[in-house]
């Protein structure tokens, strides 16, 4: 039973300047996101913000494709939403794992930039395999994780395209990827 | 140098009752996979649609961020949407390609679901390093390419959930995860 659960934070996270905000949460991020989470066999897609309305549009789209019209005109989308979980911050986040699984979390930053403290996508894969403790991937909307979560997480994976030229791949794709990397069919 | 490119066909595809429909091209899908086709080094994002009108639309999306305010306002995606290639169709394609490399082009289709004449990740990855071809890949809008492109394929590439009880991924998604199994850098 894999205990892998994603995070998307939209607080604190960085602007294009390097400055510490709350970025808005977009339709587009739940659908592609819970769609690969429920692929690869996530348990939970934390999305996570301080803003009450922002948490109340998450629950309108979320019941628009969970009990409304969605529901029945695409029950694959409703399946995929099933493992959204809207929260308010990390620390709830942790909270939550603690609790159901009663034992630490592994906290893991994902960042498009060299990190210290970096576990490799191999021997993060093969922790979750042996499964000895609940992984929990954190990633950032805008322009990515404030340092302040990136030095609360245990570890952070190396940037996705560390010798590309260009390495501004949207969340989505990154999400895709990393899951791709940890937990994806081998050939 | 890598010879590879990408393209997203918007007819023929399949709509959810695997009937053959023409869909609509969509902003999200230019940005989020010029974004990952950048990151890859893939050559060229072919964009293939048959209606005036949507190509009308992706040249004025273009437009914007090659020349408009965005390529001031945003640099780094004024660089990624520099791959995109409106055309009308496949062969389109494959005329431009051959004509550049003066050279029969590998076509690789991509479907969720099992199709015969499969070449492996594996395979297909050490085809690209050999670079003895150049190769394109295919990728559909909806729910699918239709039958006819996958027949005219030389090969296609497995699903990329195969033992998942659930493959429905977005195209940006499973376009990110393909690249990275293809020519993503490894540990």
């Amino acid at each position: 039973m894999l205990r892998l659960s994603i995070a998307l934070l939209h607080h604190p996270v960085l602007n294009k300047s390097g400055e510490m905000i709350g970025s808005a949460v977009t339709n587009l991020d739940l659908h592609d996101i819970s769609r690969a989470a429920r692929t690869y066999g996530v348990t939970d897609f934390f999305i996570a913000t301080p803003y009450e309305d922002q948490l109340q549009l998450v629950d309108e789209i979320i019941g628009h494709w969970q009990n409304g019209h969605g529901a029945s005109a695409n029950p694959a989308r409703k399946e995929a939403l099933s493992v959204v979980r809207p929260v308010s911050d990390l620390d709830e986040i942790i909270n939550k794992l603690s609790a159901r699984y009663n034992q630490k979390v592994l906290v893991v930053a994902t960042s498009a930039r060299q990190q210290p403290k970096e576990t490799s996508y191999k021997a993060l894969r093969g922790q979750i395999d042996k499964n000895e403790s609940p992984v929990l991937l954190l990633f950032g909307t805008a322009h990515g994780l404030a340092p302040e979560i990136i030095k609360k997480a245990d570890t952070v994976l190396p940037p996705i395209a560390n010798n590309s030229d260009y390495n501004h791949l949207s969340v989505r794709s990154a999400v895709s990827i990393i899951l791709d990397r940890l937990v994806g069919e081998l050939e």
